[in-house]
């Protein structure tokens, strides 16, 4: 086999075999296919598509180029969860509490954040001490004692993925509906979990900037996920606007414990996070259909038991939980001011990205991988779409140790808000949901 | 400017701006710009094509990559002329002294053979002493002296062309009109002519393995030859079978110097001679129109003005001029044997590439850039398409100094004539003719 034959076939439109893909995963993987010859068949692959067939061989050969965990410790299933990114998004840790104050087990490895989008990994560890590097035994453990268990990856899973996303990050061919959806799904054919309820977000703040394209994307993820032997489905959720109130990490935190205390002000964030939860519980036969597994989702939290179990995750991974219980031992930014708004109106978007951008130079973020977070800078958002304001009144407020930056971060966030006179139409939360 | 976003609008399908391709072409002669930036372009090239504005700029720009040849040291207009290469084509040698010897200054640059297509500086190289290595300054006295200069190229041109070309051989990117046309064009602005004529091969022996895209490919060059200033125009000629018997370095030449003495065993190799030379004449305003032009040419042959030219080229380039009087001079293979028909019938077909190869095989070219050629090496074929065979009847002789390889080449030519029992179409000639 001859990878010059493979791009060509590509390039002129025919679809590779198992065999050929393997091949190229295989290269990829042991560096023995160049790097201009990856970039070459990637761009082939970008122009003229992928057939199912070629999507599924792809995500299973780049699932197996590293090791495949297996939770044979566990006992009974495990389910997993994948948002695909966005500003403030931080359902993780809520859906975690609670599925498995529910009875369900979740091993949940995430990433760092790296650019305007934050990582779960980084919010967590926001509360002092809270490890996320355990071995596999150690998650055995954890999972066993109490049913939940959040961290980093334990290993580098699907390595050839990680090689041409490498490739894609330079060579713009990161913006393709086959090579995301592989990409995601072999790590999470990877990861070992038994059901997946996956977030796919649309809109300004998302990586798809429209529900259309973001739904062709979850329908193909999911058909990858079932085709694994994993359950999956997938919710197309809205992220025209940041999720939530806060964006920054002890400040989401805050957040993740104010909504798990029934003090939620975001009801759309309390929402999707109830959603999510809802489908893992259907998934998981926990609940008969979508009422009964809101109904159940909605009680642990209400009921307190939610809360209960995220304490008992960070008590498990060594969290400080005396933060829990005293939202204002968490660290504090030197700085911190409010965004008085300039007229009277209604806020008719808030520009996403320029909030991930503002959190970022705040100190809440990484430009490069090397950065250290500061965790207790970032922007809190007082007035969410659809919300009046009058002229005068505090529409956000930032945190940050830099100084420096103070003016940039006051005009970004001033900048991000639109306050126009009508009262604009509401944004669906769910734009689809995708469950075979 | 960013490579990235440039890459990606190719690959949305957008056209780049003359400062755009300047960015990518600069950045591949520095090494700015990675290998696998450049291959992912190129893939995109070749799937989502270029307007002729791209082509033109993106030509103009690998053209002026490197050194720019300017002839002002010669009195009077040069002409150029390019074949696109094939099996046995031995034009330039005959076509540069008929066209010289009617009083057109020629400066013809060509390269060395790689893979089964020869090339003019070996065959050349086949007349002991000939030398195709002169400098500007010389090639500017020889010039001035005699009319004609044939050799190899004297500085590194169009550097950026190299580059893409590499890069292309092997990420599956070679085979894409604009780009072969931009290759092509590029090397002949920067070779300072100031006519162009083109033969452009089709069939089973030339890249272009069908007329149509061998037409699109000779327009589109012409195009850009008359945009850059160069008069161009071009010929798409046939290359279903070798062009002439001989192919083989030493074997070509006494063709050569057959024809240019007018004993010619193959019409199609004379006629493309005569054809080729009659439209430079008509670029460079010696004739009047094309039967005009076909009339000097031949006089030319007929008379021995031409072969008289190429006696002088050869002398003036330091070549053994006896072997042109004595053609027994030139070296003689150890291993000299006949393929012989095994039924009677009409040759059908003879396959180029096989020809090509098998006279590769036997010592005539070059699979690696650094092999040495055996210039005596080759095969004579004695029947061509459309003759008539009788069984027992000699159609081929191959020349070696390999006798391990006797076998091989044997059976490689009887397998490369198809004969059949009707006398086949005739096959065309010249296609198409592109003047504008």
């Amino acid at each position: 086999m001859n990878i010059i034959e493979i791009i060509e076939k590509k390039k002129n439109g025919f679809e590779l075999t198992d065999k050929e893909i393997n091949f190229f995963i295989g290269g990829c993987t042991t560096g023995k296919i160049a790097n201009y010859q990856i970039s070459a068949l990637l761009m082939a692959i970008c122009i003229n598509g992928m057939t199912n067939t070629e999507i599924f061989s792809m995500t299973k050969h780049m699932a197996s180029s590293g090791i495949c965990l297996k939770w044979s410790g566990i006992d009974g299933i495990i389910a997993d969860k994948h948002s695909s990114g966005g500003v403030g998004d931080k359902t993780t840790p809520i859906v975690v509490s609670v599925v498995t104050a529910c009875g369900v087990k979740m091993v949940k490895m995430s990433g760092k954040g790296l650019g305007f989008t934050g990582g779960t990994i980084d919010k967590l560890s926001a509360i002092t001490n809270f490890r996320t590097d355990y071995n596999t035994d150690e998650i055995n453990n954890i999972v066993n004692n109490i049913g939940a268990y959040m961290g980093g990856q334990t290993h580098d899973l699907a390595p050839a993925d990680k090689k041409l996303y490498c490739i894609r990050d330079v060579t713009g061919t990161v913006n393709s509906i086959p090579l995301i959806a592989s990409s995601i799904m072999s790590k999470k054919i990877a990861s070992g979990a038994n059901i997946l309820v996956l977030d796919v977000k649309a809109g300004g703040g998302a990586f798809m900037k429209n529900a259309n394209e973001a739904q062709k994307l979850a329908e193909l993820m999911v058909n990858i996920g079932n085709a694994a032997g994993i359950k999956t489905c997938a919710v197309v959720t809205d992220m025209s606007e940041p999720l939530g109130c806060a964006v920054g990490n002890a400040l989401e935190i805050k957040e993740i414990i104010d909504i798990l205390k029934g003090k939620s002000k975001d009801k759309r964030l309390y929402n999707i996070c109830v959603i999510l939860s809802a489908y893992i519980l259907i998934l998981s036969k926990k609940a008969a259909d979508f009422d009964d597994a809101y109904h159940i989702a909605e009680k642990a939290l209400k009921s307190g038991q939610a809360f209960r179990q995220f304490y008992n995750i960070v008590q498990a991974q060594g969290g400080d939980v005396r933060l829990l219980e005293d939202i204002s031992l968490f660290p504090r930014a030197k700085f911190i001011g409010e965004i008085i708004s300039e007229k009277n109106g209604y806020v008719q978007n808030i520009d996403c990205e320029s909030i991930g951008k503002i959190s970022l130079l705040s100190g809440a973020g990484r430009i490069r991988a090397e950065d250290v977070i500061d965790y207790s800078s970032g922007v809190v958002l007082h007035k969410k779409c659809g919300d009046s304001v009058l002229k005068g009144e505090v529409i956000a407020e930032y945190h940050t140790n830099r100084m420096e930056c103070v003016d940039e971060i006051k005009s970004g966030i001033a900048g991000a808000y639109h306050i126009g006179k009508e009262k604009p139409e509401n944004i669906p939360l769910v734009y689809k949901t995708i469950m075979k």
